[in-house]
């Protein structure tokens, strides 16, 4: 049977017919008509976080990780020194990529079962006067955390810091208002929250410092203000764009805007998320995090002790069953991870837990309880 | 009626039913059926240039200036000194990511009109010692000019230089065979002559630099050496990969190779090109390059010199018959190009003509003559 797999991972993700149709048409990527998608899709983007007035948003090529890295490259001046608030694997990258380009980098660690505390940043920033910017990730899909937005913001805005949020995996679900969380970069992707195909990323930048952005980056593909420059003056992406994957972002949002937007999109994702967590709990499975600090994005769950458990096994076994997990990214403790997000919704969640039982019985698990570690 | 256009661009392009109809699946990135179609790509793009023994294929998010940039980054160390030939836009382009990289670059200038000359190549190689790498453009499409990839590549080898080929628009229709072509780097991407959908870039590197390229890069995205040694290690992509391109692309080359390989997709675009110039000479319209150096790529042709002649009028108006076109990009001179290349034969190039024809009258031009620049 060759049906397409359900994908639990937080991107690539299942996507729509409906979204995978748009990309059945070739473009001009010099036409009119393409350059009206992009300028439509902008627009969008802007409305989600009440960006309108604040922001400009900049497309860019590549995964979200080159936006990421475009982000730090135009915001950040050649002296500049980022802070990166370190929980999670992506934050260890955020940090690797500002090192290698030649900025000054500092890393606050915390647990990566907990959020950052914006207690010990407001203490670090006040500690070292040269920090410029700090760097957020919103939501740390390496265990799934949901850091402190808000308070994070704050502390920036008091103590006049430039701040740079990887959302990637929250935009478009969890709330991000840019009228109350002053932010002067927010980095997103197309294959993520907003269910379109991988491919390409935006970022969104605060008009107040978009000027004074000119002449940092040291890369030509990733400086944003100059694709801004370049994109306000003639419509166009100053490089080949990826077609396809803009007019299938342009496809999902029309299918978000019409599920109701932000609000809507979260309340399934949310509810994608209690029917895993439940079901997986009857089967007898811990996840790893505090339930208060659970992003209702992907959830990480402990691996059963038993020897015979093997991610590899399970991974094959469930996909037998229908669907695509995903490994765990901590580096202690064994687990694996389950998406919630993508074009899937309750009944879909509830179809995987059952996979995933039948997957652990094939494998000879009987028991799921996880080892001493996750007391 | 909302019949596709004919893209007679270079890249992105018209691509066949058949690539696009791969693109209606999600994949997992983190799978092995994905990884799968991941190494066939790679095998087969190394098959096209003959590169299996002396090179590896390091495919890269993004549009194939990401890969340029990137395999300037990755090759060339910081100490480097970088000699770009130049002779036209994506010359100048090269020079300016290099530049804006921190690499010290000098450029040696050309007529936009004329292929680069090997003979001043190599009086440039002994007159500064100091220089490491050459870039080399082989197909200028700013203008269209083929430019003479194995004797700069023999002055290279010569002198013990190191050759880093933007191969863009070429690679999968000019030949380019690594056994006799001695090159550290070669660039090409998926949109382009493998008539695959825009999203990805992809680096050949010669083995024996490979290792040496450790360390070179300041960019994490873009960093050649570190994708390819997580690709060996893993089979995986570093960062979320374009999947649906990627699958496209697979798709697209399992035509190339039916169709032929590169012989038969080089014979095409010539067919092509030589409808293209004849019927359009028959109009009156004269070519801007010397047929001796006119890459069977796209083509540049003088605009009409009456007063009327507006590109944008003639661009929409041809586009109402059916066919995208693609303005000049010469600085001195009005022209207009089109472009040979996509899944596209002599029969609709025979009627590209006919609605250029149409065009030019639909909008009041009578006469195709070109000013005295032309001459």
């Amino acid at each position: 049977m060759d049906r397409d797999k359900i994908l639990l991972t937080p991107g690539p993700l299942t996507t729509s017919l409906r979204t995978k149709l748009a990309m059945l048409r070739d473009w001009g990527s010099w036409d009119a008509d393409f350059n009206a998608v992009t300028a439509r899709l902008r627009a969008s983007l802007l409305a989600i976080v009440d960006g309108t007035d604040s922001h400009v948003v900049v497309p860019l090529q590549g995964s979200g990780t080159f936006s990421v890295e475009a982000a730090v490259n135009t915001l950040v001046p050649r002296d500049g020194h980022v802070l990166v608030l370190d929980n999670g694997a992506y934050c260890k990258r955020a940090a690797r990529l500002t090192t290698m380009m030649g900025r000054r980098c500092t890393t606050l660690a915390f647990d990566e079962a907990e959020p950052v505390s914006p207690e010990a940043l407001a203490v670090q920033l006040q500690q070292d006067a040269s920090i410029t910017h700090v760097v957020l990730i919103h939501c740390e899909t390496g265990a799934g955390v949901l850091n402190p937005l808000q308070q994070v913001a704050d502390v920036c805005e008091r103590q006049g810091k430039g701040l740079i949020i990887d959302a990637m995996s929250s935009f478009g679900a969890l709330d991000i208002d840019a009228r109350k969380v002053r932010f002067d970069a927010l980095i997103a992707a197309s294959g993520k929250c907003l269910e379109g195909v991988p491919g390409m990323g935006f970022v969104f930048i605060r008009k107040a410092i978009l000027e004074a952005c000119a002449g940092n980056s040291t890369s030509l593909a990733l400086d944003l203000h100059d694709q801004h420059v370049y994109m306000e003056k003639t419509t166009q992406w100053r490089f080949t764009p990826p077609t396809h994957v803009v007019v299938a972002l342009a496809e999902a949002i029309r299918q978000f805007e019409e599920e109701g937007g932000r609000p809507a999109r979260l309340a399934r994702y949310q509810a994608n998320c209690e029917v895993l967590v439940q079901g997986m709990a009857a089967l007898g499975f811990k996840p790893f995090l505090d339930p208060a600090v659970q992003a209702p994005i992907i959830v990480t769950f402990h691996a059963p002790s038993d020897p015979n458990y093997q991610f590899k096994a399970f991974y094959e076994a469930a996909k037998r069953h229908g669907f695509v997990l995903y490994p765990g990214k901590l580096t202690q403790i064994e687990t694996f991870r389950v998406g919630c997000i993508g074009a899937i919704g309750p009944n879909e969640m509830r179809q995987a837990v059952q996979a995933v039982g039948q997957a652990m019985r094939e494998i000879g698990i009987t028991s799921m309880t996880p080892g001493p570690h996750a007391a």
